[in-house]
């Protein structure tokens, strides 16, 4: 919970003035004490680089922890890439096992062990759990931070134990039950805990069919079954059965936002973690990729056009027209692509509806295609008065609709099986094949009818 | 918490053998006892629209409110079409005000009366509450499952009121401390109140600052409010800073994830709750109009390359060439308008960066302008053997690109200033300039240098 919910707005306004007018002093104490690390760091985030490092340099060395694992990974990496084992050993003094991780990621190899070595015994063993797991899987996500008790005892006992600690970990909705060896055996909802009669056993109120996370669970799967059950916390377990720590809630939300933007930035070939402000070099960089492979494609497009070049000297409509024949089969086939990759991300999409859905697109395809076939036939016709030219656009844009909807409608599947992921490569080989076929298919057409 | 997170494959292999051999009945028993209503859900949602119906009839009366809750919009409304308000008053029996109030909204306003007229007053008294605000505003998505105290009592007093439960409201975190007006006056974090000594009151102890929503605020704020302070539940308070009810975190997460979808569905013309194996018919009618809104601006980009036949009918290279310079515009200007949405939904972009992200943009441009200008040039003239062509190429490339930037950051910015919603109308209009600007620049450099 942070003080500053509310009307943050005029305090980073009076920050920002402090800035222009060079009263760093004034300004690094607003940071420092007037806002939570949250909004620090969303001002980070929303400032251009100067400012940026400007901003940071004036954050207090105990806090930078504290913001760093609210920046997204580009400006992290950035920042990290300027400070040694002692800065960071300084930044995430008070942060959990599993933001120590994320952070230890971006660092070198060499600076890591540095800073694991100036860990206490604990703490070192605790981050060493999480940073032993794949990033993106539960173990990767967890905390080890977790309350565990034994079934043998009674809920009063339970109380006592809990009143013990001063505060107990955040979003912490369940103690866990354990065995003498570590075993994970149930929860006890610590909602139950208040509302149940304080002599009876853990054992007697647990729950034992509660929803366990093996630590390889993909973090994707954790998510959906967290969205499944509208789980706040679920403990995470080894290959062995022992109880390894828990995930929350908050993370798996961040997971879920992740998630989604990496669809979103993927299909334009941009990485979920860029940086809005990101530097011109590197932004110029990175996109340049992207236009290159979409310039491949493109000259594919521009070699077929090529194949008739001598049917478009005779006939100029056929250049005028061409372009819609390509749009009107990229926008269905997007179309179709983008409803099967959100259904196989909801697990809707299964080897055995495919067919069906297969089939579902061609008779959509069939459909939309005479319709807007009739529509763009009348339109060249009565814009060139020339009826064999509508009757060719006609065909190109049924024959162009019917292949994206199956290439929309297969090749997620196809990536998929073949763990590519479609949200990046999908787009730019369907629209390939729409430009590939609606030149070939107009062209084509007309070059037969005509010559 | 649900009894079949694990192992729940093989009871979906078993209930569609069932399914296929005719035995409905213990289809029927398997659906109604075998499965969470989740999971129901979910094979509701994985099932071409004949089995889904064959499905939902062998759900019983009593699990139906459960099931639908879980639904997407699409299928839910198809599910109520048919049901009477006897029916929908038993299948909502047993769900929360805002889930009720969530599938009223899906109803004739007949048929919401009919149903509220016959709840226990109490009950009626949540639903409307909730169904008084708008359905995207925290009231829309707010609980009335509160537990209140009062400021002046001890802690211990509290533990004992509670304890007098049979079992608290899910995702109950904290209390809410509220005066004898029911005025909101703070929060006590139930873990608080576990660790605290029994004798202390309320007021000594409680948060009055944590973050408090009012009932008009937008879904989508109340969303970054709860992943920026990781909550997991928060008070709603009215005007008048009266507790009308809580927000808990399952709910949040069903917005951000419908949120993300929004932007992905809204790309290619479609919305975040279609269902993915919806019937032919609603698939194209909602497709076709999406592709004559396309087909629009292809004609638009059309009547630019008519305007040019006379050119192109004297050089052919121009046809040919002519997609790769449009393409290029439009990757580009993708990238950018993605990253100004993206900024703008993560509240980094405001009026006052939006200039630097303009120059920046810009930069990149010319940048990736001058790299593209120079290898397609130089492709075109190996190609071509024309000198002038591959210059006219490489300029057209060059103005597209600076075009595409600019339309691609300011075009979310005016968007949003319209409150039009950028996701879905950005990329139509965004793929209209470059198409538009593409094929004039390089047509029209085209002609005035060759005739």
């Amino acid at each position: 919970m942070s003080k500053t919910s509310r009307k943050i707005k005029p305090k980073l306004d009076r920050l920002s003035q402090a800035l222009e007018n060079g009263e760093l002093d004034q300004a690094r104490r607003m940071l420092n004490r007037g806002l939570a690390p949250v909004d620090v760091a969303h001002l980070l985030e929303s400032s251009p680089p100067k400012e940026r490092n400007l901003l940071w340099e004036l954050v207090d060395a105990e806090l930078q922890g504290d913001v760093l694992q609210y920046l997204g990974e580009d400006i992290q990496t950035d920042f990290l890439r300027d400070m040694d084992a002692v800065d960071v050993l300084a930044a995430t003094e008070n942060l959990e096992p599993d933001d120590v991780a994320d952070i230890l990621q971006r660092l070198p190899n060499a600076v890591i062990l540095e800073v694991l070595d100036s860990m206490e015994a604990q703490e070192r063993q605790r981050v060493e759990t999480v940073l032993s797991f794949p990033e993106d899987t539960a173990g990767g996500l967890m905390n080890t931070d977790t309350i565990t008790i034994r079934p043998d005892i009674t809920l009063d006992v339970v109380l006592r134990y809990i009143r013990r600690h001063e505060r107990l970990p955040d979003s912490t909705d369940t103690l866990l039950v354990v065995s003498r060896r570590d075993e994970f055996i149930g929860t006890l909802p610590i909602n139950r805990l208040l509302v149940s009669d304080p002599s009876v056993t853990v054992r007697e109120v647990m729950d034992t069919d509660s929803v366990v996370i093996a630590a390889l669970m993909p973090e994707t799967e954790v998510a959906s079954l967290f969205e499944k059950h509208d789980l706040i916390s679920a403990p995470v377990v080894g290959g062995d059965g022992n109880l390894l720590g828990r995930i929350t809630i908050d993370d798996v939300v961040d997971v879920i936002r992740g998630d989604a933007e990496h669809q979103v930035m993927s299909m334009a070939g941009m990485d979920e973690d860029e940086d809005t402000f990101s530097p011109v070099l590197r932004t110029s960089w990175r996109r340049a990729i992207w236009l290159g492979i979409n310039l491949l494609t493109a000259f594919m497009a521009s070699a077929v056009i090529g194949m008739f070049e001598g049917t478009i000297q005779k006939i100029t409509a056929l250049a005028v027209l061409m372009p819609i024949v390509a749009s009107m089969g990229g926008i269905a086939g997007s179309q179709a692509l983008t409803v099967l990759i959100r259904g196989i991300a909801l697990g809707h999409v299964k080897s055995g509806n495919v067919r069906w859905l297969l089939k579902r697109e061609i008779i959509v395809a069939v459909l939309n295609g005479m319709l807007w076939a009739v529509v763009v036939a009348g339109i060249a016709i009565a814009w060139f008065g020339d009826i064999q030219l509508g009757a060719i656009i006609g065909a190109a844009i049924m024959i162009n609709l019917v292949i994206a909807a199956v290439t929309g409608t297969l090749l997620p599947v196809l990536l998929k099986k073949l763990s590519i992921d479609p949200a990046l490569s999908g787009s730019v080989i369907l629209t390939t094949v729409t430009d590939v076929i609606g030149f070939m298919a107009f062209l084509g057409l007309a070059t037969w009818l005509y010559l």
